[in-house]
């Protein structure tokens, strides 16, 4: 199967730095990917690059993007260009004993390809629930789905998992041998991690919404895994 | 004073989608960058663009970025080439009464520009302490500083913020009208926000550390204003 492939090692898809965090099993992969909850998409724009926050969903080995039809990120990204998209974690600050080694605790994927335009009207509704139920499970078959015009004002990007790279970090601060001692005359320096979660509040009903609508379960019980 | 100057209206700047979204008061482009940790740094690198999450911190109208002289994301940021760097905080995943509206709500900095290499000590170690001092307040102070070493290990940018434009969305869903009332034999469909925020846990002390070394009042009291 796809997950006992091992990630692709592209010129532009091989971790340089910090070789000790890459991560090589495609399972890895899809595990930063279904935690998070927004992704940011590199494309060439007017000769340079746009980052922008865009939302995502993973089918298998497929990761599908969307937006309006009116943005100029997407159509670029839709014409055969090469584009990035990176889901980053936070999961901690990590605090050293030197200014040098401060450093974050993170999990990221980055994919490198070619999105392709989904034309398809079959897979573009796929495409659509593989994204809504990523955002939020339950919400395709709750609630009223896409007719012929607001189907038509989106655009659905299909972007192939092959080339991609994982990198993370764990642990504690990775601190020279000279700095684990106090300094004379000085304290010993704290060192260690300040883990970051993301927290689900209350739900927020809407305002147009009758007192007597309770919050359902897809909701209620919608956790997140872990930062964006 | 730069706050009262808003935000640039040059065409790579300028929001074209969801303009009632757009803000352009420059205190908000501050706000959105001072309440995040980490941003996506966007490059040209092999004819493609390259999206990797990088530290950074603010300095006035000056954002500094940082990282390894041996990574070739940050050899090509400092190439004059144009750069694109990205702060997105996810504030809650919002519900609609149709699969087309359901939407997130987030608050979104990005900076278009050319990034210099610095390359004046003093001001790399200025760069360097916003840097620290952004992701972990009161470190700079409390640790042994970079050596010469590791500073000739670092290279740190400049990113001018005069090109730069914010998005924001809050509130409930959008739905349309013909959506607000129950279709016949359903139920109402919920409607609303799950509202997301950052958690700071209980600080891990590093397993070098002693045991009576307390854990210091800028970690202790360690804020994160919101999401990544």
């Amino acid at each position: 199967m796809t997950t006992a492939r091992p990630l692709s090692p592209t010129d532009r898809s091989t971790i340089r730095r910090g070789g000790r965090r890459a991560r090589t099993d495609r399972a890895e992969l899809h595990a930063v990917l279904d935690a998070g909850l927004i992704g940011h998409l590199g494309v060439l724009l007017g000769g340079g690059p746009v980052v922008l926050p865009t939302g995502y969903g993973r089918r298998g080995e497929t990761l599908y993007l969307h937006g309006s039809t009116g943005a100029a990120s997407l159509r670029a990204a839709s014409e055969g260009l090469p584009v990035c998209f990176t889901v980053t974690h936070l999961d901690g600050i990590v605090y050293a004993r030197s200014a040098f080694h401060h450093s974050v605790n993170y999990r990221c994927a980055v994919v490198h390809g070619t999105a392709r335009l989904v034309t398809d009207d079959d897979e573009r509704l796929l495409g659509l629930e593989t994204l809504t139920e990523h955002l939020a499970p339950g919400s395709w078959s709750a609630t009223r789905l896409p007719d012929r015009k607001e189907l038509a004002a989106t655009v659905v990007l299909a972007l192939d998992l092959t080339e991609a790279s994982v990198k993370v970090r764990t642990g504690p601060p990775g601190d020279d041998e000279r700095d684990l001692r106090s300094a004379p005359g000085r304290e010993q320096v704290w060192a260690g991690v300040l883990p970051l979660r993301t927290l689900v509040g209350e739900p927020e009903p809407c305002p147009l919404l009758p007192a007597d609508v309770p919050v359902p379960a897809r909701v209620r019980e919608r956790r997140v895994s872990s930062g964006v």
